[in-house]
């Protein structure tokens, strides 16, 4: 329950700064399965600052709904920074200008010794910029997993866009 | 909380016909912005039967992702019967073999005499056939028309499925 309260606050203050530059947010959802958009839109007023976005969690959909190359997901796997850069592109020509993207393993099954349960790539993409992905290791239950990778995309909004306006 | 078991146990629900029938599901989601693929990938395993979907929060995310007419939106608005069937059809254009889609007004604001808040249409489309698709009328606040409304999709896709085999 705290958790849940921690990704609400996230939330909130990702939503003043889009507000305050008048930008909306595109997700492309993996392992979160579309918890992050999830969260922002029980905010009141998330029409103003969420654009929408894509729960991308067959490769397929990855594939069809945000671009992905089958050749990256081939090549890097499906949890990797390649196939995040990818999806923060394709989340961006669906619309909004700051996508923030999401793969990873949540388990209990689906890891190995190189990507292990926890493992969570998150990029985050402004338009017209390059996307920023950075590898997390997250601990805990499947749960505890989607959790801190909601809270830890969230509150890199917010460091993306405090960084713009400095 | 009690909500959220019971969304939990109507997804349980739902995956069971679904791997019985090997079948995926495919969503797209405006006034609940992600929170039934939430639900549905809380459940490990759920790749066998979750493929993805879009949240469609902003009107140009149902047009882009889903292919929305403009001129269905222009005509009908967003929260109608001819909205959720596009967006079926949208769904199911990306993948998946079982469709669900929801358009609503969670609230506060947004309602109208003729939509008012908790006004939800919620569809239903198994590739092949038509949509089927059903006006709500929820009551409580923005979390329980939310939470309402992922109920009622998910235990729809037992029925459609439960009335396919019989």
């Amino acid at each position: 329950m705290k958790q849940i309260q921690q990704m609400t606050l996230a939330a909130e203050q990702a939503s003043q700064l889009l507000q305050a530059q008048n930008l909306q947010l595109v997700t492309a959802e993996s392992c979160t399965g579309g918890l992050i958009g999830a969260v922002c839109t029980e905010l009141a007023g998330s029409s103003a600052w969420f654009f929408g976005g894509v729960m991308s969690y067959a490769n397929e959909a990855k594939e069809r709904a945000l671009g992905v190359r089958p050749t990256t997901l081939a090549a890097h796997g499906a949890v990797s920074e390649a196939t995040v850069r990818e999806m923060c592109q394709g989340a961006l020509a669906l619309g909004g200008q700051v996508a923030v993207a999401v793969s990873g393993v949540a388990g209990p099954g689906g890891g190995s010794v190189e990507k292990p349960v926890g493992c969570v790539y998150i990029g985050w993409q402004r338009l017209g910029s390059d996307a920023i992905v950075t590898r997390f290791q997250f601990s805990g239950d499947r749960q505890a997993v989607r959790e801190q990778t909601v809270l830890s995309a969230l509150q890199g909004i917010s460091q993306v866009l405090n960084n713009d306006t400095k």
